[in-house]
């Protein structure tokens, strides 16, 4: 049963984005939704998720449609659903009651599709189903814009649709506001359950039944586990012993689709050890550092830096690292222990816009650094009024990484390894918020959710 | 960060299944175990779930690997995974591993698959993306094998695998019964959380949690509803009124790919009112005759027909239906209330092999009927020994059926619609469990969830 958005909100968002695309370019685009996929047979279905691209100029999750845009009009074309969809599905409303509620200038069967197509530029489906359709009625091969020259007209809406995108209008805040508010009810819920869990998995059942509860979804696969060195751990598999950290990142996404990524991490005990609580603190004042620097005009690559350089004076400060701050970051030496990027765009999508490769994270001309310390750096660009970053600073202990013979021969000098070793009790730390730049500063949309280690550890004991 | 079965449990299984398979097929079959789909964008997975085929023979879940079967061997084709793995999802068994722990007899790349294709039969994949790579490799088109003359190998190895796959080993029927008492807590847990939920969401999240609280996954998309007339209803938008019935549909899957698949109907109240209790009772009645009937050498079919026939008398004993049991049955008119089969093969997959059309369902000459009350019947063979079916017969007021004027001209006669109008309170009723055939009869492996209406009340206003 398709559920119809209410057409007085939303239908004058999504004729200001198309206007606003309809400045930036001045030929047609079409946008499918994409086709659900199956799981371990064709009728079992993963739970559809529309492409994002469709989502944000049609405001449904719609499968097997498109959207041709074009001077700031929308034609939505789809196919009616067939009568005996009615016994399975119930009452699906029509595709004249779709375009109402979207605010469509005109509709069409999908077959109508074909004679629109001409010249018109496109964005890579994710599905290889979509994919295939795109490339048989395009007459022309669709790949990621990133393998495109400048001048492609695929690019140039790329870039165009980025420029919308990058910057949140207040109906998308409105939805991402939503997702925070119910990723902070998940991350209640972990520490809640965690004096009565045996297991990662329990702690992950009650963060994703707070999400179910509200009838959000997950907006990527969970990772809660007590091995937060993992950095992708996906597994829930372990049982949570009393000295044991849980890494929890966690996130929830709307009903229309619209994300929180959110991390917290937590002694299953309710009580940090000593050591633990180092760590934690350190963590935390780079987190609490990088938010209270971000503001518009700020290089995000700057904030990456700031973490970095905070996280190697409070090593060096515990005794782990040993030299100067500012050399160590030079020399990539905080990597060791906090190897990924401090944060990302949020928005539609986790890692937002992350299917157009680098296109949104980078500003033009800027491309990935191959720095131990930087390549894993999603966003480099300045800071606008409008965008959501993430803000996730960490601590790991990664064997991969710390016994890897050429690291630790390059830092051998500047690791006091005998230290390092009394804090085996911290695998992994990570803590993370959404963080929304407005005209003056940055707002936390996730501060509802403490970070300081004390608070942390009375919701855990609640 | 793969975790591998037990070497000791699951090997000889694995054996004897290949052994078994080389005992009805004289040629080399390929199984692909298929591609992760991507979500909203290239990187954001679903969570994987290899192929029902691959699985039952390798036993395990491997993403991008594939097993060739021959005269009783196992040789595995999978690549190592990049160092760069260990760093995002910790350290992964290698190929000689794997191999070692499900009793491969070799392993190789993935791509010396090429070399040992000729004359290999192989099963369409679910994933387009492995579909692709099946007819690539195979030079040749893999298409559904319902669309296969006899002849044909990949006809002959689908018609093997069922063969195997319709009688569940030890091995299965050990964690088929894991999956079905996972599923017997959702339940419960579902009707516990009843008093307190006001969202058709919140139940399905007490009771999906509960799923993931043993780490297992759903075999299906859940149908948690006070719709229950709309069969495949996979919204949880709906308020929660102290008149509703709740039809809960869930079903959990093990971490090795075995399903359950569980319906209940209960009132959110926790007392049904006379008239959902008159049909309450007349469900559960055709449920335990059916199961009741159900043994070796039993048709299927006649199965379906005695729910048919209950329901029918029934609903002419309560004055909904006029005429002959066996005449309502004979023209369909059971099929007002109760349009689906009565129950289906259950295995890896919740609606077992079904990726093979009715290959597995439909003994050999058999094709689905026309007939209203008969056409949705998935199964239609004689039970035997280890077989797993589920027995869901149901009640429902389905308005596209009951409104349309067709049957409502050929139905008139036999409906009284002005009793019927007395049962508006009862949308849908459907009472599920997974019946296990046995040498002398059957077993319930759901059985440790109630089906008395009063024991059902009891538990929602526990």
């Amino acid at each position: 049963m398709q559920i119809l958005p209410s057409l007085s909100t939303l239908a004058p968002t999504l004729r200001q984005r198309r206007e606003k695309l309809a400045q930036r370019v001045d030929f047609p685009a079409i946008l499918w939704s994409g086709q659900p996929s199956p799981r371990n047979f064709p009728k079992n279905l993963y739970p559809f998720r529309a492409s994002s691209h469709f989502i944000y100029f049609a405001g449904i999750q719609l499968p097997d449609a498109a959207i041709a845009l074009d001077r700031g009009q929308l034609h939505l074309f789809a196919d009616e659903a067939p009568p005996s969809n009615t016994l399975w599905h119930g009452e699906t409303p029509s595709r004249s009651e779709i375009a109402a509620a979207i605010g469509a200038d005109a509709h069409y069967p999908k077959t109508e599709l074909r004679s629109r197509l001409a010249e018109a530029a496109t964005l890579p489906a994710s599905d290889r189903l979509t994919q295939l359709e795109q490339a048989d009625f395009l007459g022309r091969s669709v790949v990621p814009v990133a393998d495109l020259p400048p001048e492609h007209r695929d690019r140039q809406l790329a870039e165009a649709i980025v420029s919308l995108r990058l910057i949140h209008d207040l109906s998308a805040i409105a939805d991402l506001r939503q997702a925070a508010a119910c990723t902070v009810e998940a991350h209640y819920a972990g520490m809640h359950a965690t004096a009565h869990a045996t297991t990662e998995a329990k702690v992950r059942a009650a963060m994703e039944g707070a999400i179910l509860a509200r009838n959000f979804t997950c907006a990527y696969n969970s990772i809660v586990t007590v091995r937060g060195e993992i950095l992708h751990n996906e597994s829930y598999a372990n049982p949570l012993n009393s000295d044991d950290l849980i890494l929890a990142d966690v996130g929830a996404e709307t009903p229309t689709g619209w994300a929180a990524d959110v991390t917290r991490t937590w002694p299953v005990s309710g009580r940090f050890s000593a050591t633990q609580r180092d760590l934690y603190e350190l963590v935390r004042l780079a987190h609490d550092a990088c938010i209270a620097k971000i503001a518009p005009g700020v290089e995000y690559r700057e904030v990456h830096l700031l973490a970095a350089e905070i996280i190697a004076e409070g090593l060096v400060n515990l005794g782990i690292l040993r030299g100067k701050p500012e050399d160590l970051v030079a020399m990539d030496a905080h990597a060791l222990f906090f190897p990924h990027g401090v944060g990302h765009l949020l928005g539609l999508d986790v890692h937002d816009l992350e299917d157009l490769g680098d296109l949104a994270g980078y500003a033009t001309g800027r491309v990935r650094s191959d720095r131990f310390g930087l390549g894993y750096l999603r966003l480099d660009r300045p800071l606008q009024p409008g965008m959501l970053v993430t803000v996730e600073p960490g601590f790991y202990q990664v064997p991969a990484i710390l016994n890897d013979p050429e690291r630790r021969s390059r830092y051998g000098e500047v690791v006091n390894w005998d230290r390092l070793s009394r804090f085996q009790d911290v695998r992994g730390i990570r803590i993370e918020d959404d963080v929304l730049i407005t005209e003056n500063g940055s707002e936390i949309l996730t501060d509802a959710l403490p970070v300081e280690a004390a608070a942390i550890e009375q919701i855990v004991r609640q």
